[in-house]
């Protein structure tokens, strides 16, 4: 006999199939499970279709299977209130499921607790926080922001920078190649295949002129493989210097341009959305620089709850010292550039004091680099 | 029945027992079996006392054991030349074994496969090459030196270096702390303890003041614990800047100062031996600088086996630019000191093509620090 956990992993498994598809919603998985065998398993896979739960008695349905008096192991609490679809509390107690074994409390305002509660009032056992922390991690941003008082929430942003053995991305003059290899470069499409958006500097663009787009394929719930859901791309343009023949607006999705200033004229694309967004001044700078966590509040407020910073010295260093970033994943490839090429990150640090700390959270090998992921330590 | 394999790992761990003992010779280790029971084993010490073979067949007779048919499992060819100490093979011989497996060719010039002749003269059967690479970790510098054309052979170098994320080792002004934690600070003393020398530079005698010296104790072979052999202490100190209120001269040891230049006076120290030497000028320099490769070569003629430079950012890049480090020992604290702060290695490289590509060799937390171990890629 398997025991809660065991189930329980296997919902987080699934869960986990919806890592490229569901925002703005969190990622949850869900297994019925009858006289110790499944009788029905599904998965959220999109906004506005679906819940887990939903998915999951579904399931059951087509194999023919009666959910009456089932367990019903679900990533995080059902629902109790109408969203786009019914709440999957209701859709539990209608199914007749007997036990309900939850991973964690659903953070959002709008439920946290009232889905348990609805399902006990029916007289549901409910059992809650079976491997919260794992589930947990299938949702850093969701739960961030949900976490968060709304005028104030924000998204779960990650850095990702690839640098030397050095800490350097490129030589002085500007002149630089891949250093890393293809299998980090493909777990940086990853990276952005589970970012609800990807923010890049004007410089990068300018410079680089990357398309910032997902170029991986992901497999749908029936096995097929199909387009990704492309990231929000957003481009910190403070001066409006990008102009529209820049690849990055040559792909479908929709690109966001920030800055503090309105723009003279708009940049028109016929193949994906452009947005403006015009937002505070940094208060410590001398120059009109956009206020990085008012933009960053804005973009929670549209529903982004997890964000992949992609960019230069510049703006990852400014992101860095206004205590913006949660996660640094950093990609150090075997090399030496040397102490005049180009730092990874712009923090003009003078004293011992003002450095900042972080503590690990994986260390591991892809392909022949090394890719080491920390969390801010407070 | 265990495996020729599985005696060799045990001859192998025995001779680890003498990683901090036997410099300038390699470290060794014997085991004695007969009909499948171990009946004798030893590991090489120190230089002038009893090789592994010796030893082992010591403590056979000592526990009352037989050798006459045994097979010997050696780590490294058994010698065939009188040095301070009887070849081994005779001893061997003598010892009437029937077997000698072998985990390699000893590379000096004066065993080189004689040892092994020696024995198969004697009607003894050898096997050679039994976890050959795993028994050449053990010796790295002594089989770099004797691989190499006595008139130009050099040791192996180890290069150490402390670092944040960010690729450096303190604040601009010279601020500096302990980047890393206490237990990085332990394995550099490992480090230290296995080498035959230790280089610094004058800059951070008269910056740091550090004694260079190894404060663990080891374990003898009898399993007390006993004071280490110091490695000899280097430092290079071209314009002999460097004076006798240096803590590097108030610990039992030798010191040896180098420059390319005769001193006007020398430093006299109760405690330890200091000698200088007089090298070439590094020749694509327009200062008066130490030839470090002149340097390494004349070590090498006095045994000096394996370095760890231990160096602030200008000799260590003067180091690697030459070309001079075998392997990288570098240690990454979870911090970032910005990026005004001083660079590990000062190499002023301007094109891409400069750079100096490394291959992975060992990632591994230490404490609360990331270790790393890189090999130069050629």
């Amino acid at each position: 006999m398997a025991s809660d956990q065991e189930y329980m992993a296997l919902a987080i498994q699934l869960a986990k199939r919806g890592l490229y598809t569901t925002s703005p919603n969190p990622r949850v998985g869900c297994v019925l499970v009858k006289n110790d065998e499944i009788i029905g398993q599904g998965f959220h896979i999109k906004a506005g279709e679906g819940h887990a739960e939903v998915n999951a008695i579904a399931d059951a349905k087509l194999r023919g299977n009666d959910t009456q008096d089932a367990t019903a192991y679900v990533t995080l609490e059902p629902c109790s209130h109408f969203g786009r679809t019914p709440p999957c509390s209701q859709g539990l107690i209608d199914a007749q499921v007997a036990r309900v074994v939850g991973a964690m409390t659903d953070p959002n305002p709008q439920v946290a607790g009232n889905g348990f509660n609805r399902l006990r009032a029916a007289g549901i056992e409910v059992v809650d926080n079976c491997l919260a922390a794992e589930s947990a991690k299938l949702n850093p941003g969701f739960i961030k922001r949900m976490s968060m008082a709304a005028d104030t929430a924000l998204p779960y942003v990650r850095l990702k920078m690839a640098t030397s053995l050095d800490g350097r991305t490129a030589m002085q003059s500007g002149e630089s190649q891949w250093i890393t290899g293809p299998e980090a470069r493909a777990d940086v499409q990853r990276l952005r295949a589970q970012s609800c958006a990807i923010i890049c500097g004007a410089d990068s663009v300018l410079i680089d002129d990357p398309s910032m787009n997902v170029r991986i394929q992901t497999e749908a719930a029936d096995g097929a493989f199909q387009e990704t859901r492309q990231p929000l791309r957003v481009i910190i343009d403070s001066q409006h210097r990008v102009t529209a023949n820049a690849k990055i607006f040559t792909h479908p999705g929709k690109v966001m341009i920030v800055s503090p200033v309105a723009p003279e004229s708009t940049i028109h694309s016929d193949v994906c959305s452009v947005s403006y967004l015009q937002t505070a001044t940094n208060e410590n700078s001398d120059r009109q620089q956009v206020d990085l966590k008012g933009l960053l509040v804005t973009l929670a407020r549209q529903g982004i709850n997890e964000i992949l910073v992609e960019s230069g010295a510049k703006l990852a260093g400014a992101f860095i010292e206004h205590d913006l970033v949660d996660e640094l994943v950093l990609f150090t490839a075997p090399t030496l550039l040397g102490s005049d090429a180009r730092p990874a990150f712009n923090l003009p640090f003078a004293k011992m004091e003002q450095q900042i700390r972080w503590s690990w959270h994986d260390v591991r090998m892809v392909g022949n680099d090394l890719k080491l992921i920390l969390k801010r330590k407070f």
